[in-house]
């Protein structure tokens, strides 16, 4: 006898799992197949060396999955995909941020620099080790003083012909490198940047392969480290400070790609402008944004996954039945906290598979025009600033939303709020990346911004743009036709039409910068002050204008995917789910800044009015298929490991429902007081 | 020789200082000489054990204060002063959190319960061990499967008058306690909220003093203690689960304010009806709800004490000047960042200001009407509910303002924002308490709304006023001048007028209480089920109108102290800043809700686009006051306890200047590419 489906036209998570699992999907199942490993969690307790220990040994489980070998070049066992190993390697959030992190820190920045800075003689002698995880190394850019401004670092690399060797040094306290990972315990080597000076000209920023401990573990001469002790989160991870007093490094150890220095001293690079040099340097390191914007999305997924599914058992207040509390998740605010995130987080991910589209596309060599690199720069500095953000958000409704379970360790929310909140200001901070995009977008705009120098953050951002030839960021007449789109009446259904949704993000981003253009025009012709104090003044709103733009990219992404099933034809109950979750997302985003289109006059106040009661409806259709939109995440208990996610609460109040049904049924029963007031008011 | 000040102006902290500590100034100030002990600061490494053991060994710091027996009547010892011991106690946050919600169990809440709930002899037993702190006590309301809906609670006391016991049990696991505070080690005793029955009928729920474990730390026969383990933040607290096997309790143990048992098995209650008693009861226990708005309150300005410090100091990209960098609280996002909310601190610890005093009429029984009591209640679940969300915000966004810094535990924003992350549930999960707000804004408006049962959550709200004398919140007719005010051409000044915010402000919130009305007004005829879904379909409504409804008290304790000052005359420069703060504040509330304004024709459209660029101005004023602003807080190095906050960045930066300074110097001293290409250009 075949079993009866109770609720019928149920979503197939399997058809919407696919979709986000996107092309990569493969490598995907293997992260998460390889994180749900129990060695591969940390203890629920301990001290930060037995966390540290613990983390270490996961490491090697990463680079046995095979994934850390994906981006090498054929002839060294690899397969030139970087796409698919940060796919794979950004689901190990789910096995613990710590493990994430640290594995990044190894493969993604200490290995990924020796690959992409390096040559070929340099890749042959540490490249297997460091992916095979034999060479724990750091990747020891930020000092006390400068973690954002990176062509300020302190640290001096100077070369001595009469050695052949640099002399690595640290001039002062602020100079010291900071939060380093892997150094305060693990690493044995790091990839230093420093100011490279020879022959007595200081050519900027550079890296340098340095041994900092020998195999015991004992830091080398000259060599200090210190170790930055307790975190807010990341316990696992080894973070720590490295100083330099003299250091000898073999001429061999710069990392040559942009620059290198010749036995006597004579530097020379391919690329002759130093500004240019710098940005082309730091762009190779792009891998580090893009992975956490994926990582990002994977803590977002986690969160909901436990927080709807808890939601779908919990109950509180009686409420249409007597003697059936409601779930939370039939509660409209319920609906209104989590279904507005569960939107966003399809939209980040689909907007992710973009953002691994263009990495997979320069890095492979398929299109590594600058046009193309500055594309997947721009969209790697606005998904992550947009994305870790919202992973905090997230996070931390989904805790508030599970009440005082959600406050325990065992069910991991507060612990992911926490490993997460660095991401936010780490690999770039979220406000200067931000701040790159906005610049981007001015300098789209009109071409005589490209030579400002605003001062500030802005000049890094304007040295930055100079250096490279401008490619427009395709946002021009994109919002032309709303007008006709707006001024039309606007029902509900024009409200979620997708046309009018887009015209809407759209113009709004192009309006901001048109206004900040004209706004910032005079700072051409003023000193470096005062345009930097005009800079100032708008740099709110350049921030504000680049985080629409971010919502606009991220909204189409989703839209096209939704399009992509809607029209493959064969999955219309999902593809009529997707276009619930494309509008919500757009307009929440929509709502969001709806004062914006109010006094821009996009949008009739009538209409506006109706959008809070869409939003509504939305969500209650979304909550209905809420379960099956968290399972197409692809998460099982092992990588969830949240008890409130799975049936405890639901055989619990199976419990105590039972019980109540007996005890009615006895004829000692307490009776209620109110019960008798209320039968002897009717006799009264 | 007298120093020059080098700032003129500069506002006197003292004076601000004053404002915000308000009446209870003293208590304060011995709450934070307390938690400066070092005795009262948690290790910031150790087991949950180890920390357990410090804080419960600091719970001693608390009471040897003195601050713990003030609220105890005269005859006790006591001062019968309510407000100034929460005021002295909320404090202690700035030592640690745990130490303080550790304290709060014992004192507010065991000690609490039994003076409020029980009689004089049972005072003369218990009350003295309590606040001394010798006898070690939970508070045991809240079970697995009931946390918001105490009604409903599992655990069954019934009396057997054989024995003149009362036996006590928990019928199934969703009725075990859960998250009781002191439960997994220390406690000794626990007040247990239970549904009491006698002779064949349940009077509802009743709190009873039962021992749970012996002299040496052994829980006694028929009770289960259950450890919580690891939470996401108090680790010091030793919360656990409490179920009870028919545990006998003297019938003397019962409280028996509200209710008691006579030896033959007779109930008898001063108050008649159940729901009235029952509600009466919990009303009692409005003290936690008190002293977490003002704990969540001092969270908030140590975290901005923090942040703001560290941004005077920190200094990242060069800008008008290229050799110094500028400042991280002279860039206006920065300051976008933290002056809403340092203009937010100071509305909240004004607020919570106006809530101590409604407290400490009702508990002195200077006022202890029924409206007075009603009041307080609104007032602090709304209080309540916004303060705990604003602390948490606010403790993140100063977090991530710190960059790297901020994310290491000595400067304890991550540890703040962990350990009170729970304070937006417990006590009364945020959402209800706003629900609770709304219902009685809707009951306000129109008296039929009085007796609907609307189902879920409502039904509980419903019941609560159901059972009391309404009285009116006041809000009616504040907004009837608004068109007045708002169609006079509203220039800048005009924006600031404090008549126009406040008409904003509570026009909106009687507008949403009015539409409310109108929308719910059929449920009255409906079924149960029918009207409990009308009233799900408004659930978000009826919060977003709490929300602006609590707002608008906030923000009419800031103005009324503002004017306080002002017309004082003494002090004309703070009387000034804390016109900018009111300004900022509304503002800021106004600017949030913006499209609603333009929607219902509050504002016209030409005015509404100035509100962005007056906030820009007034962020940049304050900012310029900010380290005045901070000081007003009346915390020292001894309070924030965070490196980033003293001068250290400040020395190095120094160290740095002057290595630079010494370097230009040198003959030697290396040129950069960039100089030597310009100059060969220049040569060209």
């Amino acid at each position: 006898m075949e079993g009866r489906r109770v609720e019928t036209n149920a979503l197939d998570p399997a058809v919407l799992g696919a979709v986000l699992d996107g092309t990569w999907a493969a490598a995907r199942r293997r992260g998460r197949e390889t994180a749900a490993d129990p060695r591969a969690h940390l203890p629920a307790e301990g001290t930060l060396e037995e966390l540290r220990a613990a983390t270490t040994a996961a490491v090697s489980l990463v680079s046995d999955s095979g994934l850390t070998r994906l981006p090498l070049p054929e002839s060294m066992g690899g397969r030139n995909t970087h796409a698919e190993y940060v796919a794979g390697f950004e689901e190990f959030v789910t096995a613990s941020p710590s493990l994430q992190i640290k594995a990044g820190v190894q493969f993604g920045l200490f290995a990924g620099a020796i690959q992409h800075l390096g040559n070929e003689e340099q890749h042959a002698k540490w490249l297997d080790d460091a992916v095979s995880g034999r060479l724990l190394g750091c990747f020891a850019m930020t000092e006390i003083g400068h973690g954002s401004d990176v062509a300020e670092l302190g640290t001096t690399a100077t070369y001595e012909p009469e050695t052949g060797e640099f002399s690595l040094h640290t001039p002062f306290r602020a100079a010291t490198k900071e939060y380093i990972g892997n150094a305060a315990r693990d690493g044995r080597a790091a990839v230093v940047f420093a100011q490279l000076v020879t022959r007595g000209v200081n050519h900027g920023v550079h890296a340098l392969v340095v041994p900092i401990r020998d195999e015991d573990g004992t830091p080398l001469p000259g060599v200090t480290v210190e170790d930055d002790g307790k975190k807010g989160g990341l316990l696992g991870v080894d973070n720590g400070r490295l100083a330099f007093d003299a250091v000898r490094v073999p001429r061999e150890n710069l990392l040559t790609r942009y620059g290198a220095v010749a036995a006597d001293g004579e530097y020379s690079s391919p690329i002759e402008s130093p500004g240019r040099r710098f940005f082309t340097m730091l762009g190779t390191l792009v891998q580090g944004r893009v992975s956490l914007d994926g990582a990002a999305v994977v803590a977002q997924k986690l969160a909901l996954d436990i927080a709807v599914r808890y939601a779908g058992q919990r109950r509180q207040f009686a409420s249409a039945s007597p003697v059936e509390e409601t779930r939370l998740l039939d509660y409209q605010r319920h609906q209104r906290r989590l279904m507005p995130l569960l939107a966003e987080a399809y939209a980040h991910g689909l907007a992710h598979e973009t953002l691994l589209h263009s990495f997979e596309a320069v890095f492979s060599g398929e299109d590594d025009s600058d046009e193309a690199r500055q594309v997947l720069e721009t969209q790697a500095a606005g998904f992550k600033a947009l994305s870790t953000r919202a992973a905090l958000d997230t996070i931390q409704e989904c805790r508030e939303a599970c009440g005082g379970a959600g406050f325990m360790a065992e069910n991991r929310l507060v612990g992911l709020h926490a490993d997460l909140d660095v991401y936010a200001t780490f690999e770039g901070d979220n406000t200067v990346l931000l701040q790159l995009v906005g610049k981007r977008l001015l300098q789209d705009y009109a071409a005589e911004f490209k030579d400002i120098d605003f001062g500030g953050a802005a000049r890094f951002l304007g040295a930055q743009a100079a250096e490279h030839t401008l490619y427009r960021t395709g946002l021009a007449n994109v919002g032309r036709a709303i007008g006709d789109l707006v001024t039309a009446p606007v029902k509900e259904k024009r409200i979620r039409s997708g046309k009018v949704q887009e015209a809407l993000l759209a113009d709004r981003v192009e309006t901001m910068v048109a206004g900040l253009a004209q706004a910032l025009r005079p700072a051409a012709k003023m000193s470096t002050a005062d345009g930097a104090a005009l800079f100032n003044r708008h740099q709110n709103e350049l921030v504000e204008a680049a985080i629409a733009y971010v919502e606009l990219l991220k909204w189409r992404s989703l839209n096209a995917e939704m399009h992509r099933l809607e029209d493959a034809g064969r999955a219309p109950a999902e593809a009529k789910a997707l276009r619930r979750i494309r509008d919500l997302y757009g307009l929440t985003l929509i709502q969001r800044h709806l004062s914006w289109h109010l006094m821009y006059g996009r949008m009739p106040m009538a209409r506006a009015r109706l959008i809070d009661e869409t939003v509504n409806r939305l969500c209650a259709k979304l909550a209905a298929d809420a379960q099956e939109l968290v399972a197409a995440f692809g998460y099982g208990p092992q990588q969830r490991r949240a008890p409130i996610a799975e049936d405890a609460e639901s055989i619990r109040q199976a419990e105590a429902r039972e019980y109540y049904r007996r005890a009615r049924a006895q004829a000692d029963w307490p009776v209620d007081e109110k019960e008798l007031r209320r039968r002897a008011e009717k006799r009264g």
